[in-house]
C-alpha cells in the first residue's frame, strides 16, 4: 500500500536541481563574504524557549515550534500548565543564536568577530504559495566594530555578492534609527506612540500619501498636525537627492554624527560599484533592536527587498552583560533562488548498460571516465532507449555511451546530446 | 548582568576554525561524489512521527525529539494522553526521511537515484563527550539498482572519499544478511532466536570466543550444539581469506548467487585502489532493514567503523507500495571530523588601523587588497599591538598591515606574519 509520502504540513523536499542551484549560489556568496574576513560559524537548531521568549524576535516568537519534554508520562496530570510541557524551541531567526553564540563564545572568537552563517530557520506560519515552515536564512554580522566602517563594508560585501550571482542594478536604501526618532519626536509624536507611526510610515512605498495621512489620524489618533509635518518633511528630504545634509535644517534636534555617518556609507559604500545607494527616510524595518543605521536592498520590478540589515548595539549586551557594537545584514536567500536561473550542471556522461553486460565491463568504463575527470553516472538498460536517454539529459548527463555485451567499437563510444535534441 | 549562554543541553556552538575544517572536508567528500553521479536532496528537519516511529529506527526511535502541537489551550485538559500532543518530531537519521523522499518524488527523479545526503540529525541521547543531540550525517544511496553493481560502486566511492580526505589504509570489511541467515539455520537457531544470536555473535571481535559462548548459552539459552558450530564454521571462514568459495561446502543451503556475489563485490569493489577488503562472518550491522551485503569500513588504531552501510530492498517499498531496491552507505562524519587536521587557511591580510586613520583610507586599502584576490580583515587598533598581531594569526590571518593617520610608506606596507613567530 502506498503511504501519504508528503512533507510535513508547510515543509517540502529539495530535489537534486533545485539543491544544485542553491548550492551554486551559496558558494557564490561564501567566496565573496570570504574575502571580507567573514568565517562561517553554527549554531544548533534548538534554543532554550526562555531565550527565543526573550522579546527581541517580535512576531516571530509567537511561531515557535516548541519541543515536548522527555520523560513525561503516559497520561498528563490535571492542572498542568502548557508552559510546563517543554523548555526548547527551534530557532526562529539567526540573530537570537548569534548573540548567544558571541556571549559563549567571546574569548575565543576574533576580533571583531565576522560571522556568516548559513542555515535552516523554522516558524509555524500559516502555509502559503512560497512560504514554508523551514526556510533558509543566510546573515553577515560584525560584532565589536563600533563605527560606520562596518556598515559601510557590510553594505559592500551584500551588494558585491548580490552583483556575483547575477543580480545586478540593485539599489540600496539606508535610514537610521536616530533619524527616525528624532523625526517622530519632531513632529510632535510621543516615544510611546512612535511604533504605531512608523509601522505607519514604513507604508508609504506601497499606500500613498492619502492612506498614511488616513492611518496616521483617524485610526491612530494622531493630531492632523501630525501628518502635516510628517508629510512636508519626509516630501523635502525625498526630493534632496544624495546629499543628506538638508536633513539638519529640517530636525534641529537631530545629532550631527549622525548626519556625518550617514554621509560617509553614502558616499563610501557603494563607490567604485554599480549599485546606487540613496537616503530613504521611509525605511523603517520591522525588528525593534536596530540602534543606528538601517538599510535594504532593492532590485528592478520586484516589491520585496533582497537583503535587509542594520546595527543593534544593545542586543549582545543582554546576553553578555557589557555593551559590544554590532552590525549585521541578511540575504533573503529563498527569494533570490527564486529569481535566479539553473546553473549549467557539470560535464556527466550516462553510462547506459544492457543487462547482459559483464560487470567488470560496465565499472571499467566507468573509472575511465572518472579517471579522465569528468562524472560518470552508471544506468541500467530498461524500457525505450529513447525515453531513458532523455531522462538521463533532462537529470544533467551531457554525453552517454552505451554498453552491451556484443557491442562492437562504434556502439561503446562517447556522444555528445544534441544541441538540437 | 550576564546570561547563561551555553548552549541548549547536549548540543555546542561550532567556531569558525570548526567549520573551517567540516567545510573543507565536506567538499572533498561532495567532489568524489560526484564523480560517480551523486546529487545532493534535502529533505525537512521534521516528519510525522507516525512514520519516525514506524518500526525501521531500531533503538533510535526512543530518542525522538518530538514538536509540541500548536495552538495547545493553556492548561492541558485532564486525562489527555502524552501521543497527543505531538504529531510531529525531529529526524533521527537520513534514512527514513530518503524512503519518503523517494515516495514523495519518483516520478521527477533519475533512476536510479543516487542522492547524496548531508544534514543535521536529533537524538535525546544522554550527553557524554563526543556525543551530541545533533549531529551531522553524510549518507550516498542508490536506488533503482537491484544487482551488486551498486555495492560495488558505493564501496568503491565511499573508499575513495576517504583516501580523499586523507584516511588511507582503511580495510572494508563484507557480509551478507542472507549468509547470516542460512548460517543461524544451519547451526540450528529458529527465526525468532535469529535476533538474539545475531546481537552475540556482533561483539565476537571485542569480547572473543569464551565469551560469546557463554552469552548464547548461559544467558539466551542456546544449545551447546549451536555454539559449538558457529564456532567451527566462523572459524573455518576467517580462515579462508580473500576468496569465499568455502562457504558453499560450510552452509550448504545458502544460494549460490550469493556467493557468486560475494565474490564479485571482493573482486571488484577496490580493485585498482589500496584499500583491502574482506570478507568478515563477524559483521552484522544494528538495522533491521537490510536485506543483501552489508558493510562497514575500518581504520587503523580507531575501534570505531569510519562508515557503514547495506543494501535494504524492502525499506522504500514499504512507503511506496512497490518494492525497489535500494543500497546505502554512510560516512560517519562527526568521527572523521575527530581524526583528520586543520586544513590551511586561505591567504587573510589583516589590516590593522589606528582610530585617527580616515575611513576612506582604510576602505581603499582592503579594497586593493580584495581586488589583488586575497581576503581582507579590517581590524581597528585597541591595546598592545603585538597581541592584536597574535590573535589575527590565531584566527587565520598570514600577512598585516598596520595604518595610521601620519604613516609613511613603509608602515602601511605588508608584511608577511614570520614562521618564527
Amino acid at each position: 500500500m502506498k503511504n501519504d509520502n508528503t512533507p510535513a504540513r508547510g515543509t517540502r523536499d529539495l530535489l537534486p536541481t533545485e539543491v544544485a542551484k542553491r548550492d551554486h549560489v551559496l558558494s557564490t556568496i561564501s567566496n565573496v563574504y570570504r574575502q571580507y574576513g567573514y568565517q562561517r560559524i553554527e549554531t544548533p537548531a534548538l534554543e532554550d524557549l526562555k531565550r527565543l521568549q526573550g522579546g527581541e524576535g517580535g512576531e516571530n516568537e509567537k511561531l515557535i515550534f516548541s519541543i515536548l519534554k522527555r520523560g513525561l508520562p503516559d497520561v498528563i496530570d490535571a492542572g498542568t500548565q502548557l508552559s510546563q510541557l517543554a523548555h526548547l524551541g527551534l530557532r526562529f531567526d539567526l540573530t537570537v543564536p548569534l548573540t548567544r553564540f558571541y556571549g559563549n563564545n567571546a574569548p575565543q572568537l576574533p576580533s571583531p568577530l565576522r560571522s556568516f552563517q548559513f542555515g535552516p530557520v523554522w516558524r509555524a506560519e500559516r502555509p502559503q504559495k512560497g512560504r514554508y515552515r523551514q526556510f533558509y536564512q543566510c546573515d553577515i554580522d560584525i560584532v565589536g566594530e563600533p563605527s560606520v566602517l562596518a556598515e559601510i563594508e557590510l553594505i559592500e560585501a551584500t551588494a558585491k555578492t548580490l552583483a556575483a550571482v547575477g543580480l545586478t542594478g540593485t539599489t540600496v536604501r539606508l535610514s537610521d534609527r536616530r533619524f527616525l526618532s528624532a523625526l517622530a519626536a519632531q513632529v510632535g509624536v510621543t516615544d510611546d506612540a512612535a511604533g504605531s507611526f512608523f509601522i505607519t510610515l514604513d507604508k508609504l512605498d506601497k499606500i500613498g500619501w492619502e492612506s498614511v495621512r488616513h492611518e496616521l489620524v483617524d485610526r491612530n489618533g494622531f493630531e492632523l498636525s501630525v501628518a502635516d509635518e510628517t508629510q512636508r518633511i519626509i516630501t523635502e528630504l525625498q526630493a534632496i537627492g544624495e546629499g543628506v545634509d538638508r536633513i539638519a535644517d529640517l530636525i534641529p534636534k537631530l545629532e550631527d554624527a549622525v548626519i556625518a555617518d550617514l554621509t560617509l556609507t553614502l558616499e563610501q559604500a557603494t563607490s567604485g560599484s554599480e549599485t546606487e545607494i540613496l537616503f530613504d527616510p521611509t525605511l523603517v524595518r520591522g525588528m525593534g533592536y536596530y540602534t543606528g543605521q538601517i538599510f535594504e536592498i532593492s532590485y528592478p520590478d520586484v516589491s520585496f527587498s533582497l537583503a535587509g540589515g542594520g546595527r543593534y548595539d544593545k542586543l549582545v549586551g543582554e546576553s553578555l552583560g557589557r555593551d559590544v557594537p554590532a552590525c549585521g545584514f541578511s540575504i533573503g536567500f529563498e527569494r533570490i533562488i527564486d529569481l535566479l536561473p539553473q546553473p549549467e550542471p557539470p560535464a556527466t556522461v550516462a553510462i547506459l548498460f544492457e543487462t547482459d553486460t559483464p560487470t567488470e565491463r560496465v565499472i571499467a568504463a566507468a573509472r575511465r571516465i572518472r579517471d579522465s575527470g569528468r562524472n560518470a553516472s552508471v544506468i541500467r538498460r530498461s524500457g525505450k532507449l529513447g525515453i531513458q536517454l532523455d531522462n538521463a539529459r533532462a537529470h544533467g548527463a551531457s554525453s552517454f555511451i552505451h554498453l552491451r555485451a556484443d557491442s562492437e567499437q562504434d556502439i561503446s563510444e562517447e556522444r555528445q546530446f544534441r544541441d538540437s535534441d
